[in-house]
């Protein structure tokens, strides 16, 4: 057999373990937790449906292909929770040496292909990888949403700390910046972000 | 509010549901059933790596969008098992009606859009859609093999209906099409898979 594809499957059969690594917000129905793949594959679709909305002109096919690798990584460094002020201390480190064994399993054309998508995701210079962003934190107050508050009531997560979460939504398209700004305000007057000074209704 | 945005998002909303459609195989370690979502995932990570043994001249960006939309309509189907022959009488009836609903919460525009990628995906009419359809067989193969027989033992699937599941295969990707053979020879020298009249080992 083929080494080149042999590589590309023992990758194929790598990437299943991503579907195990949980993320700290739930579904919406707040059965389980979610999990990197499953939240990967929700950021592809909604890269397809939102792409009007992207603040400069985007490559979708690109985008879609970022968020899709976006979070391989955590196969080995686990999922950092976005508002472990400790966890992400080494964050990038951790995550650097996950990339270095995970996309060397591909053959080497694909390896810098790969890795080159999931910097680029990281960096966020470009406008494809602005977007992309805009979508990984778009998702989740999505999911919070739905879940009534989910991971901001379950770690007290403050107004400002989720607004400042928020910021990059409008760095990658100002429209789902705005919009997000009217959903942010609901779930504040429905108590699932916590406001100091003022008591939850 | 933008009434199309809130349809988008509204659609965007629903997907959740399908983190909650277990198929019939497990995860590689055994450990649970996987869903359709993060199946989906696998998918257009795959076709991004696998693209160079499709048949034919294929729009990548096409096929991704195609495996990332595929299942949807199992939101309200549910997932049908390949080898259930009384689900799949009536499956074809239960997946339009739901895609009748679901992809109608979409702006009129992508509902067309969306809707036309996954009748493509089931017309397998297109070198896009084999090569997206190949996919699909592949990856629960892999996933069999890794938890050492999966479905295919707990359901006692004989190597006459593993063969004639994979010949989709082929017909997307006359390579894989090939490798699939020798992965398939291995699993039954390793009684992954029943042979009528020869014992297990």
């Amino acid at each position: 057999m083929n080494e080149r594809l042999e590589q590309q499957v023992r990758f194929t059969m790598e990437l299943d373990k991503l579907k195990l690594v949980l993320r700290r917000n739930t579904l919406g129905d707040s059965s389980r937790f979610e999990n990197s793949a499953e939240h990967s594959w929700h950021l592809a679709v909604m890269a397809a449906i939102l792409v009007e909305y992207a603040n400069g002109p985007i490559d979708l096919g690109r985008v879609i292909q970022m968020v899709l690798v976006h979070d391989i990584v955590e196969i080995d460094a686990g999922d950092t929770f976005a508002y472990d002020e400790v966890g992400i201390l080494d964050q990038a480190a951790r995550e650097s040496l996950a990339a270095d064994r995970l996309f060397a399993l591909l053959p080497p054309d694909q390896t810098i292909l790969i890795r080159g998508l999931w910097e680029e995701f990281e960096a966020r210079d470009t406008e494809d990888a602005r977007f992309a962003v805009a979508l990984d934190r778009f998702q989740p107050l999505l999911q919070n949403i739905a879940a009534a508050g989910g991971s901001w009531r379950a770690h007290a997560v403050s107004l400002e700390m989720v607004r400042a979460r928020c910021v990059a939504i409008g760095e990658g398209s100002a429209a789902l910046g705005a919009y997000v700004e009217t959903l942010i305000a609901d779930a504040v007057s429905r108590g699932m972000i916590a406001v100091p000074g003022i008591a939850a209704p």
